[in-house]
């Protein structure tokens, strides 16, 4: 009887037979974060944004979110839809959201934590197009949404599923969600994103959500199952099915995530301290909306502040400004005890060394700067326009690597060695020391991508790159994929469920002329 | 007269015609170091080093090395070269190693600092084999070396030369080391490694390094000019040339980086504790020998510690243990007050995005510990086996977008920019703002090699990964390559001191039978 057997399953176990993957498991981050803002910058960022707030305010254009803010106090012009929200009145409404809660899972052990120093790794979410080495760049599809999601289960350093990581748009528009839902429901025991443009949406997730987890509607308010995105268009505008979607959510006690996407120069003023006042106005703003709806239902400060290239107006990611923008981010999370989330971003177009240091770039940004949600962890490609398979598999090897660097060395008389390296002596080697013997099988992270053999080897083995070598590992894994258990009556409830919404919502007098 | 052409120029100063790059600068950490190990686990790491050097030892090869030893009061074995240093000795003389020292470039205003909150980038140093996507891999050769450096002449964001970044393996190994000092001194104005195996290599760069500055020989005792790495023989050994080249930096008062190469599994235990704790002791016994030779000489706590893959013996760097084993060993070098050294490396054979994603955790974990000199930091490929063209580029811009990371963020009244977010208003956007139009030339920072433009742009263009647009960016920067100015009379006189030891050293007498 010793601990070895388990703790090499702990380290080995497989999604199917061949590919070494580490556990699904609670991440939680050990540094401080990182600074780029002092103090009193903190403060002159957040005093801005509440003079953004105050004085320019907010452009709404859905009736009910108008009604809402009128209700709880803010000015509002009906005219001009204009919303200016008194410095007082945000501070009260922030105060009120909670600084962490719980999404629940399908399978209790695939709950996650959102906030303190938990990390949640999400895949990519909302990509039009997908891609892969064998079939090229078209339009996102059915098939390819399931074959995407197979994977995003398979893998373990996913925590969470984003709300479809490709649009699958040879499904019909006005149904597409429910097939979404359900095929995400019954495919994945992990928690997913539902969509967040318009309440039957939500609605329509929040019936799947429950029947999933064979639980009342009623007690996802009490345990928040689904966690949607409510960007801005930036800047400073609030569209009509996003609030609706926003509503929606606070009032059944779901999880926003408030993204204002502000690109530095385009939608926001060109420097960075204006880009996250902007940011953090737009943010605070839903954030009140939301405790408006529900005080303390669960909202995280979204953050997706990054540049154009000023010669051609592209958008830039990874980049320098990205990184110190999160870094500001996390910071302004912070202040107001909320959850932060960044992203796994490149603007790269193709799964080569750019898309690599630019997303590199992006994970160390946000970890070091406390990021709770990771979102876009695994998969962007192409400033999110694009979902790669073999971009997932890069992705998936650096959220290991970095979940790995989370963890605690060791440091005791055991691990010292002091023994061992006195047995061994100068000039010796460790490879059959009793101490390596004993450990050897967990000493070190095992790679699902990288390759360490010398030139020779690598050469006569097809002198594969990295993105050829995932090509072969996500079909692998997609070839040997076995859902996680569920119960048969679920799926048949699921099933009846989207069998009689989607009647209810392809009936002629629904259907546009 | 306004202050944007300057601005401008600090940007876009270019190398040669059309290669947009950063300036040459000196680089400070504005973070506070991250932390893997407790002040108790420093101290545990550290007395378990200090009774490695007291009870297992050291074994020393070199006779100049034993008798420096013996007579500074070390447990000398002559029988067995074991070298055991008691702790008292050992904490007497680290602690008159310098804590930073600059280092003298014939260029003052490449001169470097090591030590403190500075960050020095230097280029690869020592591979046998230079590789490029046109013509493959191949012996390092003189022709690729001289081109070779020409490029980290060109390459601004490279503080310093490493010693060679391939070795010119056609070139008679008794004299390669004066063709190679000759061109270093010549084509760069930055600092240059000189090799460490051996007295003779350290002497005649000490006469070439004073040519080139144009003072004195004894003139660089006060002002060092020359740096070398000085490898142990892990575990626990020290050989003879890398013991006298060290003797003869310390005399000389140049620069020595201790740098012990320690793969936990094969040359150290399997345990991080034990590899940070043996590396530790092998830097702390070269540090010592320094300052026996002479208190006071610049020293730098050099670190190498990454793992092999068990199954295979392969090494591998860039991974989770490596960028712990960095962080720890930053924390080492501080204890002591002493600069640190960490490294840019990779165990991929191909410029791919295994190569960027594991140089990217190199680097992120160097520059989050603290590093003072990140050795290797471009051009390494293969683990140090070839010096590639291409990789050159893509840690060129991992270095450049470093350099920017550090950079301050401005917060003021301009930065946070209220007025331009008013003046546009919601839904507009900011390219034609005033506020816009006066920063955006130097807001942001501009790539050399990535490629930002939208799929069908770049598809029509070629469809080129970053590793091919790299090709033709170093092809580039080679053609309008021109060396920074010498005096002519330090030229020839540089060629008449190789010219007279290349006799020397070809002499009949010297030549082997």
């Amino acid at each position: 009887m010793t601990v070895e057997p388990v703790a090499h399953r702990r380290r080995e176990r497989r999604a199917g037979g061949g590919i070494p993957q580490l556990p699904f498991r609670r991440l939680t981050n050990p540094f401080t974060p990182l600074e780029v803002l002092s103090a009193d910058h903190v403060e002159e960022i957040h005093r801005t944004s509440l003079r953004i707030l105050a004085e320019v305010g907010v452009e709404v254009l859905g009736d009910r979110a108008i009604d809402r803010l009128a209700r709880a106090g803010a000015d509002v012009d009906r005219g001009s839809r204009r919303v200016r929200l008194e410095p007082g009145l945000v501070e009260e409404l922030i105060a009120t959201a909670p600084a962490a809660f719980t999404l629940h899972a399908r399978n209790p052990a695939r709950d996650v934590v959102l906030g303190g120093r938990d990390i949640v790794f999400s895949s990519v979410g909302g990509p039009a197009f997908v891609t892969d080495l064998d079939r090229g760049r078209r339009a996102g599809n059915w098939q390819d949404f399931r074959d995407y999601v197979r994977l995003i289960s398979a893998l373990n350093v996913i925590h969470q599923e984003a709300g479809g990581p490709l649009e699958p748009t040879d499904l019909p528009v006005e149904t597409r969600h429910l097939d979404m839902y359900a095929f995400l429901a019954t495919t994945l025991d992990k928690t997913w994103h539902c969509l967040g443009f318009g309440s039957t949406v939500v609605e329509d997730a929040l019936e799947i959500a429950a029947i999933a987890r064979s639980v009342p509607r009623e007690a996802l308010t009490a345990e928040p199952s689904l966690i949607t995105i409510i960007n801005t268009n930036s800047p400073l505008r609030l569209d009509g099915p996003m609030s609706d979607g926003l509503i929606a959510m606070a009032e059944a006690g779901q999880a926003v995530v408030a993204t204002p996407f502000t690109l530095a120069g385009a939608m926001t003023p060109v420097t960075l301290a204006a880009a996250v006042a902007q940011q953090n106005a737009e943010a605070l703003f839903c954030v009140v909306l939301t405790q408006m709806v529900r005080p303390g239902a669960p909202v995280v400060y979204g953050a997706f502040t990054s540049n154009v290239d000023m010669r051609t107006g592209s958008p830039a990611f990874g980049t320098p400004e990205y990184v110190k923008g999160a870094l500001a981010s996390g910071q302004m999370a912070r202040r107001y005890r909320l959850p932060w989330r960044s992203s796994n971003a490149t603007a790269s177009v193709v799964v080569d060394a750019q898309a690599a240091y630019e997303s590199e770039m992006a994970v160390w940004g946000a970890v070091m700067g406390g990021v709770n949600l990771l979102y876009q962890g695994a998969g962007w490609l192409e400033g999110g326009l694009t979902a790669s398979y073999e971009k997932l598999i890069v992705d998936t090897e650096i959220l290991q690597m970095m979940s790995e660097v989370l963890q605690p060395v060791a440091v005791d008389e055991a691990s010292l060695g002091l023994d061992a390296i006195a047995e061994v002596g100068p000039g010796g080697h460790f490879f059959g020391a009793a101490h390596t013997l004993e450990r050897y099988e967990t000493a070190f992270y095992r790679p699902m991508l990288s390759d360490w053999r010398n030139y020779e080897t690598w050469a006569d083995d097809g002198a594969r790159t990295a993105t050829e070598r995932a090509n072969g590992i996500w079909k692998q894994l997609l070839a040997e994929f076995e859902p996680p258990p569920i119960d048969e009556a679920r799926v048949e409830a699921i099933d009846a469920f989207v069998a009689r919404r989607r009647g209810e919502l392809t009936e002629p007098s629904r259907r546009k002329p």
